[in-house]
């Protein structure tokens, strides 16, 4: 198991020099992950003190699944691995910023190349909601082939 | 006030055109920022749906502090706000991320250009927290001056 040094003060957290994350009342932390290299954001995950632990400590990215309630390999099903090129925290500890080489076409489960492949537009009318125009417009993978038999974590 | 569209099904969440956000139970999204261009990460905050309608409508990056407890317009206390380039959300809608212009020399609370400006290196033994190494040698601007009489908001 993974120790966490212990939060003692504004400076400690800030300034010092050991990891005293702040996990949240599910025992999470947020994780952006980022392409190194090209700085592309490729998806927004959710670490446990486990995962945090085991990606350090392997060099492969690993998350909770709020969907699956269960750890999560990055590539255990699809084979497209991130591997750690390096990991940083924020100011007050409690989110994470993860920087991998991705193994495979993408990291989105629809997919596409990254998560957020569609932009957030004004709204036309006030009684509208906000459109939304796609940024990739073709598909990296068959995500059909790549999750076949897999439940979709998308929650209505 | 926004408008939302209401989530139907899996398809229409992630593959439709029309903004159908999934707040958590306290009506929050995390919203990744990054500088557009460089593609540097400079934080993570969160939005409510008057911050992202407020975002949208004026073209400036708003949040709700989570520490205060209030809407928050990046920039209002420093004058280093955050000037949208563009707004993404994720597959399921649950994630944003924003692309800015800084208006500033940067975007955290410590006097650091970015949020992220520490290293979570592994543990030195297995009884020893992992440790951190700064990224940002020098702080881009005088913390304590920018935000004089504000309370800090990293939680202990």
């Amino acid at each position: 198991m993974t120790v966490f040094a212990k939060r003692t003060s504004v400076e400690q957290i800030e300034l010092g020099d050991s990891l005293a994350p702040r996990f949240d009342a599910d025992g999470l932390m947020p994780c952006i992950v980022v392409e190194a290299g090209s700085g592309d954001v490729l998806m927004l995950g959710y670490m446990n003190a486990e995962a945090i632990g085991l990606t350090l400590s392997t060099g492969q990215a690993h998350f909770w699944s709020r969907s699956r309630q269960a750890l999560w390999r990055k590539g255990e099903h699809s084979g497209f691995e991130q591997r750690v090129v390096r990991l940083r925290v924020d100011d007050d500890q409690d989110a994470l910023l993860l920087e991998v080489r991705l193994e495979g076409p993408g990291s989105c489960h629809v997919g596409f190349r990254t998560c957020f492949y569609r932009e957030v537009l004004a709204s036309e009318a006030a009684d509208q909601p906000p459109r939304l125009a796609r940024l990739e417009l073709e598909p990296a993978f068959d995500a059909a082939a790549t999750y076949a038999g897999l439940d979709n974590p998308t929650k209505v």
